[in-house]
């Protein structure tokens, strides 16, 4: 198993442009090299995929897609986690790990945001970290389940 | 009108592959093999279509394509059961009797399982009679609405 | 094990009297005709008794007689199913399956119908279908667990 | 319809013994006598029946026996005001009237006793006025349902 | 203490005009001398006051005028039995009797309505049985703190 | 009929010197001018009446007094809105049509706000759009109950 | 006072039978002998009897014929703890101590099993040790309401 | 900015069949000519286009197509008002206004529909006013934000 | 500004009279005796003035009245802390400090009386403290508003 | 094993002093006395040791301390039963049985008091029983766990 | 009873330090100097003793410690007023009284700092009036309780 | 800045012993030294600090003492997690980054264990990843705030 994916939930492709006082202002793009960057060496074995959709039922579909063939997934579900009781039985219906990421910490956000389906579904959370949230979860991925080199 | 519809919405094309323990190992190609088997020749007059979706969307648009045609249609709307008021009013919106069905018993699961927004818009609804559920189904819309022959 | 039982709870001797708009104007003697009628050759070997009663204790003690010896047991809680735990508790504690069966759709009436604590010791529930509902929870209690001829 | 029913549920055969700094001291057979001496005339041409009973079950029976013949019933449930949606459904079953009273003033105790289920299905509620809470609830049924002579 | 007061609170100086389904045809002039006639002797000794206003603070200073002289009160407190906890403390702090009285059943109406503070500061309260609860009211407050003659 | 009313609830008699970051700093004189200005020719016909007051009662007594003959009103309840059943009760009462606007988008702000009473009655809800709610109100029963010259 | 009342309310009479992991495998017959091996002299001096039924109304009946006379009651209401407010009542109304004992932890199972009316009116509880919990019961009415010998 | 979007959710395109007593008889593209009639000249400047979508994903990728860069958008969300963060997000993420719209008064139809996740995002709300509330919205923005001729 | 207001709400012109266990038995013109004595020189270069209204708009007038005006106003809104948001939102709209004051601690009564609308918008709470917490409040306004001499 | 714990949480000092018509006036050293006499023979060949502490933290470590070589714990934790899941989490982590103890009937008192942490991990609860409880949580860890002699 | 005591709970030890723009910039010595100050006179007679624990058991031991001989104490019981029933208990178990303090006026913060066990318990609340709180408390209890001199 | 400091709440000194299907075999000092490992260069040019106790009080003060000079914090509170405010508001008292961490995934557990008031202040949560939440933990806060070499 030699391939990771960093999927992305709805908003996320407007990262940089959504109100950057919360979520920053780099683009997703340069958040990939930046998470490259700091990954180093680790990483280098693995083939690191990214799919964005603003489609609960394309998101469902990948995660059926990928989930019994990769190492594992780093998914942030951005407001999905709070309303979809599917992403969260699609987790629980593949056979690999995912790892749920937030940028922002939402325990510091409006109530119902504290509140993830998806979590009850996922291996664990990281949330509030910003864009190195995404680098964390995927080490853990590799440290936890792969074949360090 | 000479159609019946078995729809089923997110994450039910795993059947088979997805917790076995609370699903059963059968694909839902084996299932409706079942089911013609065990309805005979009550289903003869009868188109039996399938259609399955992992978007919301999708189950929206098939619902009101068939809606005003077909006998009816046995629906399991998996986890949009219980967070979907869209597909609640396309039910209520549409013109021909929709049942529901759960082939798990939703009583006995999570809390967040025993509400179904679709309840309050099908016929009915049958949970926790697995497989069955689905041709118990469609026996009742044949024999409550259609013409027996 | 050839014996069946159809088990009504409290005000369901008043069908046919009772609000005739909810739950039609048969009474039951007539609603077991149209069962016995509907099922057809699949209830031949078999016995099916009838018990009604609107003494919850009396629901308990008929549970208790039966419910480790006939095949199984088709129960309209009628009221208490939202009331009794001890119902429930029943259930749980004897052997053979139950299939808890309503005439109306109790999600569409008021809220504390919704919610069913038998269901949650039940094999499965079949709402909304009327009196065919009975018929389709014998026809699964035969089909899953009896012996066809 | 000459005939008129007050009905008492649990505990209230312990009236006079049961916490009289609640309830009062006098037995229901000394306030039977109260009740007509006080409604004098008026109690004239009808006959007044009484049945109390510790079992839901007789309860409901007695409701389902005299609901469709009597002029109306004065039905003090005490607690199963709160917890039976049976006794609820029988009254709303029948074609009679139902005045519900209650001796003492149910919203000043505990907060469970503030919601009665009955009270949905009866024409009506008198609470807080004692022992005259049935007289007044006879009173009610005579003049708004009978033929005063 | 030869007085006894009739008091309204707000919009039932429309009764007549607003929702005659619910509240009858009748305005509270007509209604007056229907109670006055249904009381017949039993109210000669007293005079009957009458009091509306659609302004709290209009009943409150009525209550503080009338409540240390009069017999009792008859107060139908319309929407306000269900927000205002002034009114409340006003008939507690109160030395005689206040009967609350409502023309509809509000355990049939809205689920707010089901409600009211003023019922815990009240001796009783009457619902449900339109206009004849005000002279059921009256007849308790007479009968039990007054006089006869 | 030729009248039409805009009523104010309390507190916005401080238009213009309460918390201006919330309401504008212009005091309703000056909004009015604004109204008239933009509707132009579409609110000759009519007569624009305003009302304000800080007593529930009063507002109760002015729906009750043009409730029967005017256009329609165009109601601005503010924190009355979340707590006076009474007025939704007069508005329920009245035979002309109420549009209940808000200066604030009552969504953004304390929970509380986000309930309204009166929206239960009212034709229908507008805020948070500014003055102009009131202009477009105005307009809406202008072209829905009046005639256009 | 010499008499003793150990009384079980509804499904304990299956106990041996009903889901041996939850209540042991013993039926109460047995039970009863074990209880009276382990208080051993304490017990000499009183009769111990012995009450089980399904039916509440039975249950209230035999607090109300036993409840003035005797030393005390252990009382195990099963799930009548849970639903039943006219239990508590008539524990309220007797004048002899109760104490309510459960088998199995009620903490630890279902969310509404941790709620008991009942407890609202006993002297005390004992939960989750079993049918040791009957013979604490038993002691601690003997040394704290009886004479010793 | 020379563009104005009038954009539908779920459902919607059912206008015209789906439960007219609620929403009216006539569909989508009768009610847009009605708007142009209605706006006048006021419309003339700008280019009205219209998007409906039954898939929530389809939603957001439209609001992010066009949220930069339109003079503003008329929403109506159907269900997804009370179900959809990530839409509530996407208007907070983009930079151009929303004005939410409800054909019907939601204040007036099931609980859960007086909960828009939406309204907390938008400019404000119009609900209640049929097909104007469309017309108002676009008045209003164009009043607002626009340059008038 | 050298004026200061003492206001009081609803039933609070009772004082001496209404549950003087709970509010003692001095009338309010006794304890402004008592505040004037307790306060001594502090009080010197102030006018003290007093306003009681059991009408929530009166209490709205005067608020808005001295609210701009007055060195600071002590409050205490009775019942209107729990009901009233319009207060409230005078508070709030004033720009003069206002310390809420109740006589008994609110927090050891009714569960309704422990939340005050009030309370989010005035500068702070004394309650328990009977007639001393209007000395307090007073003594605070002046020592943090004021110009001592 | 030989040794046994009876451990007290906070306030239990104040034994004797606190609350005495509630709690009784015995200190705790008196209470042990009692215990012992009561007790017997059983105790004879068992350690008792006493811990009391106002510190969670100190519970905590005292628990930790003892849980894995004693027989058994009686704890009484007093209000750190409600607030405390750490102490629960002990109680879990330990491998001794800990029977949860509570001088009163925490059942009639604040709703608050009614559930309990603790009693999610204990072996069970007795409360209402005094200081008996005590006694009979002890002679249940030694007739259930102990060896007698 | 010469002593009084102001206590102070976990994290008043960072006042000066933390959130100082909730909180104020002085610290906890500062503060006393500003109190001694401000009381003056009425100070004299007594000896004014300070402790600060961010312990609770700390807090409890000191409470027993002082609450028999003390004149009052002035407690800030910091965030453990929401958290600690067992703090509550120990004001009720001492037999001098306890005024609780908060700098900071806790109904506009979060939600669950508005409810307060300690309230329960203590014969008042100053909260929101800053370290005059206090010396305000202090002056309470000694005008109310003490000998003025 | 040189110090990090990993500090452990209440039974976290049990690890290895409690419930090791939870939290794993290994105790602290173990997974310390795997930590030390994992993190190879990235730790070596800072101190890393241990810390654990079960008393809240102590992790305040040790927050207190640490929270102005270390670089960082890593905190796994347990329990205390759920229930202390007081360890919230020590975190925001602080002016340095804490990072909240847990063994388990929390969202898997009872309901009560979702909601943790120090996510509120802490940067950002690490939920289910084991002891590698340590380390990312004290990774985050080396590369977000530290100087690498």
């Amino acid at each position: 198993m030699k391939d990771l994916l960093i999927m992305n939930g709805p908003n996320l492709n407007l990262l940089g442009k959504r109100e950057p006082e919360v979520y920053g202002s780099a683009n997703f793009e340069e958040i990939l090299d930046q998470i490259n960057a700091d990954m180093g060496e680790l990483l280098l074995p693995y083939r690191l995929h990214y799919f964005q959709s603003n489609h609960e039922g394309a998101l469902l579909d990948q995660l059926h897609a990928v989930g019994f063939d990769y190492l594992g997934i780093v998914f942030n579900p951005g407001a999905y986690a709070h309303t979809s009781i599917a992403l969260a039985d699609a987790v629980r219906g593949i056979s690999r790990p995912v790892v749920e990421v937030h940028l922002s910490n939402v325990h510091q956000r409006e109530e119902y945001r504290r509140h993830s389906y998806l979590a009850e579904a996922a291996v664990g959370v990281i949330s509030g970290l910003g864009w190195r949230g995404y680098a964390l979860g995927l080490r853990y991925l590799i440290e936890q389940f792969g074949q360090k080199i």
